[in-house]
């Protein structure tokens, strides 16, 4: 096993999981915590996980990235609505080598950070996973775990395989993919339906699929993010819709990962999900008229939930 | 003044409303009522109203259209979802002349009643009117009046003017109308938008109107059944929208129909008002998109909550 030191940054459900297995199986790994740093730091990180669970103590725990040591991988893990900080987050992390790969939902993050850091080899990931925190430094993995990953540029192309051994190792699935543009539409295919309709209905993924109605709007959001896709220049490969209802139907019952944060009072990825997909559409020509509706009732219940707890 | 017999079928909001000014400005007034028909029977049926409030007592009450006499104006203000039962409870109310005016929201309900009752002369009113039932035979009017009027037929053209001058006897204002099509749609511009996402989004039209997200929904939903209308004939004068939002931006904050029914646990009317013209567009060759995403989710909300009831 080659020697890489990794760090992550966000130790929440999808940070602690994987962070957690890679420390497990024999990696370096620097953790970034906010909330539960000093919870860590004294107890270490609790993973209970369907594929066994695990408890690592001590924990390489941090509080600022310029206490950390300089990396070979860097796993973003954190919310989008975090990562206007990453250009200062960053810098502290990394060599000339460094990988950066980019743990999230959404589209065009890497092309935004590349905008800021442009020397920084960067990879896209998504997780198909549930996982989540349910207490201080402690994580629920309740389901599934593969990582998709693709290289955002051909720096990146050649760290790539290093990550993915170091991840196989670690008992973790991965796919790997040539196209990050691609790699990112096809999340969303899943994640703008269901993301926003369990907030906009408050329903579970399940009510959402098996009810007629709620299922007619999945796949016309479906729909027309393929639609957009293409424009875009991603093809989505025929059937992948159906292929996506099919695996939802098998599903538990599931809060998708913005469920969760409106349901905690966190700000939700809008303009990661929704805004800059409609945005890219726009410019190719393409109006995403339902999602730009999806989009419009999460934002507007984001601002009276904001606007109604400072009334209390 | 005339002498003319007048049934009011639902006394809710609007049929006591109407019914109560016709009756105080000496109009003869039978009333059909369901679950009030006791109280107002013993104490008569009281109008809390920025025009003036009022009492009537004793009130010609009904609990069943077979007891009620033939009447020469039956006006129509139950909820569009009871009109399946109209074909039923309207004949013993009608002689050769009877003049049936439907005081409804949403489109088409002219179109059923007369495939059900051929020979009968029908209008199509629509209330411009903030008043509903806050008690048993307890009316509160709060704001506006008008009525708008429309013949459904030329055999309802002659009638009409009959109508208009008690109604204005009574201090109503109102509009006569040459175009019922045409009236239903106009209606259709404010009540699509802001009915359905005072629902989906548990939220005033005031609301609604000044939050920049939801007033991109409600502008687009407006142009959506602006377009709509003018591809089934109906051609909504330019300016329309902006008037529109003028005049809810100058309301009170304001729970429409279907906001009240949803809370109050009523089925809402989301067939007449959504999908009769969501069918019409459709007919036509317009696909009503946006509208048709607020009907599924005012369908899933309306199938959860009725599910979720079962389940207590």
């Amino acid at each position: 096993m080659a020697n890489r030191r990794y760090a992550i940054l966000g130790t929440g459900g999808i940070g602690g999981y994987y962070g957690g297995r890679l420390a497990q199986s024999g990696q370096e790994v620097h953790f970034l915590l906010r909330s539960d740093y000093e919870t860590v730091k004294k107890d270490g990180l609790r993973v209970d996980s369907v594929g066994g669970d695990f408890h690592l103590f001590p924990v390489h725990a941090y509080a600022d990235t310029r206490d950390m040591p300089v990396c070979d991988i860097v796993l973003v893990c954190m919310k989008t609505t975090g990562n206007d900080r990453l250009g200062e987050m960053l810098p502290p992390l990394l060599h000339k080598k460094s990988l950066v790969v980019l743990i999230q939902n959404g589209l065009d993050m890497e092309q935004e950070l590349s905008a800021a850091l442009p020397s920084v080899a960067l990879a896209a990931a998504t997780a198909f996973i549930c996982t989540f925190k349910v207490g201080p430094g402690h994580i629920h993995h309740a389901a599934y775990g593969d990582l998709s990953l693709a290289p955002f540029q051909t720096d990146a192309t050649a760290l790539l395989p290093g990550l993915v051994e170091d991840l196989r190792q670690a008992g973790i699935g991965v796919h790997l993919e040539m196209d990050a543009h691609l790699l990112r539409w096809k999340k969303l295919v899943w994640n703008i339906p269901y993301n926003g309709l369990t907030v906009a209905l408050n329903a579970t993924t399940a009510e959402l699929t098996f009810q007629p109605d709620s299922r007619r709007l999945v796949i016309g959001l479906m729909q027309e993010v393929v639609a957009a896709a293409a424009c875009c220049g991603a093809d989505i490969p025929a059937g992948f819709i159906d292929h996506m209802i099919d695996l939802t139907e098998k599903m538990t019952p599931y809060a998708p990962s913005m469920k969760l944060d409106y349901d905690a009072g966190r700000p939700m990825e809008i303009r990661t999900m929704y805004l800059n997909p409609i945005e890219e559409a726009r410019r190719a020509g393409f109006e995403m008229t339902q999602v730009q509706m999806l989009a419009d009732l999460l934002l507007f219940k984001q601002e009276q939930r904001l606007k109604r707890k400072i009334d209390c």
